[in-house]
């Protein structure tokens, strides 16, 4: 097996796209926080009176996805149409699902936009939720759903 | 319970560290990736002639700790002192685990930092596995290790 | 009245403009400096001698313009293709205007992107000037002139 | 006059601060955004089920503090410890007040991240709301208070 | 002659590309380091045991490629496709010779990309040697080729 | 010989530097711009009527020395108290010459700084003259004065 983004020689690339025609890509990625079900229970009731959590991490996940040239090295830098976040709280369980969806007419796909995204909105989260609540894990980071592009549709299963 | 990223009326603040004293701060952050075992034979085996996956990445987070207050809207900007990360690859298990330490002497902790390190460097290594691995998956991402600051020494213990 | 910035959950997105076909985009967007006339007439005579406080003014604006993506959370990263920032000086009044012009062939508009350029441009007169005059005010932030998209010609009358 | 943005030959320079000594420095700038009443009405009822105008807008000028020494290119970068910003809302004529607070103990005033964070702020309420309402305008963007520092402190009467 | 970075009157301006048609670019730009020959001894043998100082510089210089429009103040923002970075190295004469190539499909070319990126790599390798060889030089930064656009192909000769 | 920037094991690092006391540091670097004749000529005779190639110059060179933390990877944020960039032209043997001075207080040097900042103003220049002058090259990138720290004054000889 050998890693598209080194040349022969091993040496790290940004991989040429530029032969590649455009095409309509989506991808969608995903994060689960498990927080203690308190904690879950003060970010939904107290949304207005005490300050939108998920609100902050919806807007740092959307700045995210604008970021993710800057953060992964070998990345394309990416002019993104779309960047949606939504949440899904389960206080009996104390965990916060994420998802991302970025959408794009580019060369290449967008799956690190998404994920980066999802994971900028986790660790948005936890930064506001680390002063009472330290063992905050999040986990599931990955890939769930990729549109467009030569390798067709990905959906995950479980 | 409430957040101290947000007023009393619920408005999100960077809250004001101006009167707190500068100490020595340490935060150890990691996440663990689960790759299929053939990829993480690849990226061992590999690193000379295929290229170095783990250098890309490690470079990647370190990078990634210096953007933490780009990324983290109500983060302070911190002047960090030391970033190191080392991985812990189970090529049976098919996991590489990321380990991130941040330090500096600041008026606020580099939880953050060392978070948004090990999440980079984890996010890199997808990258440039995803071509063959599209199911990888990002888990157990959290602190491990705080030191410094009013509220002492926070160590995990699972 | 609704704001598409937001789905129909009140959720912010960043709007999908990806079924759009890109048109020729152009926005001129102006600001008002009101400062001592003594601070104007320093500006102005002591271009060549002193300092040109317009010059570093209009290329912060450029750089402002490229920015905007940064700045203003759920704008689109837009490949802008030309920035020009003018300015005009009325010496007895003691103002200084400053207008923007962007334009590019894009999915989405450049208002932002030419508010932003001449906000930039106007602050960075603020900065250079503020030592001897701290009264400076900036104001009349708006678009004069919209061209490209199905909204068609702005043209601002007052 | 001259500009101790530039020295004795009128070249642009960051002037040399390292010999003064930190102190804690606090600032708020101020603008005002004028719109039609209704936009204003829509902000303020359409809080909850239409979006978080405001909200989004307050990260967003939280964070443009935090870019200031990228976009203003004289200004020194400094590690802020506080921003806040607050808005006042007067729906019958039709403005959004908005005052940002920011400190930091260093050897140079916040002036310009208070006057950024508002402008920021305010430019993003811009963003939000021009879908329906074109003829906004941001206007009294300016210092109101300034404190630390030899020149002490400034308190704008007007 | 003239700069077409300014308009008539001598002011900076983004050049107004937005009628010129997009056509496949490359550039490639160079630039060599000077050091004692022991120190690139130590880059070469100390590969594996010591630190991969190329591979560091190498990453650099990619990530440098995407951010010449922060750093050069008129370029325009170009979605690259391809960056590439080899590195020559001559133990005997002390020199490492950086080469850098970008690729897009834009409306102008990358010859600033090209020469960004050599230069940061370049200057990275500065960085991870200058405590044992403060003498280092780097020179010969200069544009060797250049194709698409109208001007057509520029080859270097010396 | 080995490189303070990896750990033993080669891995790279940003180097520890928490335990180090800060203190005053100063560096200059510079960089010299072989062009035609005449293209020198049209810069110094131009700087009015046709645009002030030196001055964005300048400008790029500043703002440069606060992004040096985004370029070299393993360098630390610091915070830049002073930046002053001169230029030495010289008509007949069609150079100019740059010059950077960066001061702050911190833990570690300011070498990087000084040197990005002199190679970015070189780089803006190259790219305003590469129009009609496409064979620039820009040589003798090096650090000329070191002071601060342990490793006391550095004083380039040639």
């Amino acid at each position: 097996m050998s890693f598209n983004h080194f040349d022969a020689s091993g040496n790290a690339i940004m991989v040429d796209v530029s032969q590649k025609t455009p095409t309509m890509r989506t991808a969608v990625a995903g994060a689960v926080l498990t927080l203690k079900p308190e904690t879950v229970q003060s970010i939904v009731s107290g949304k207005m009176a005490k300050g939108d959590v998920l609100g902050v991490a919806r807007l740092a996940g959307i700045a995210g996805a604008k970021k993710t040239p800057d953060l992964i090295p070998l990345s394309h830098p990416l002019a993104i149409h779309h960047v949606a976040i939504e949440f899904e709280v389960d206080e009996a369980k104390g965990t916060i699902g994420v998802m991302a969806t970025v959408r794009a007419f580019e060369r290449t796909g967008v799956e690190m936009e998404a994920m980066t995204a999802a994971t900028v909105a986790a660790l948005t989260v936890y930064d506001m939720c680390k002063g009472t609540d330290k063992g905050i894990v999040i986990s599931d980071v990955k890939l769930h759903y990729k549109e467009g592009g030569k390798s067709g549709v990905f959906k995950r299963e479980d």
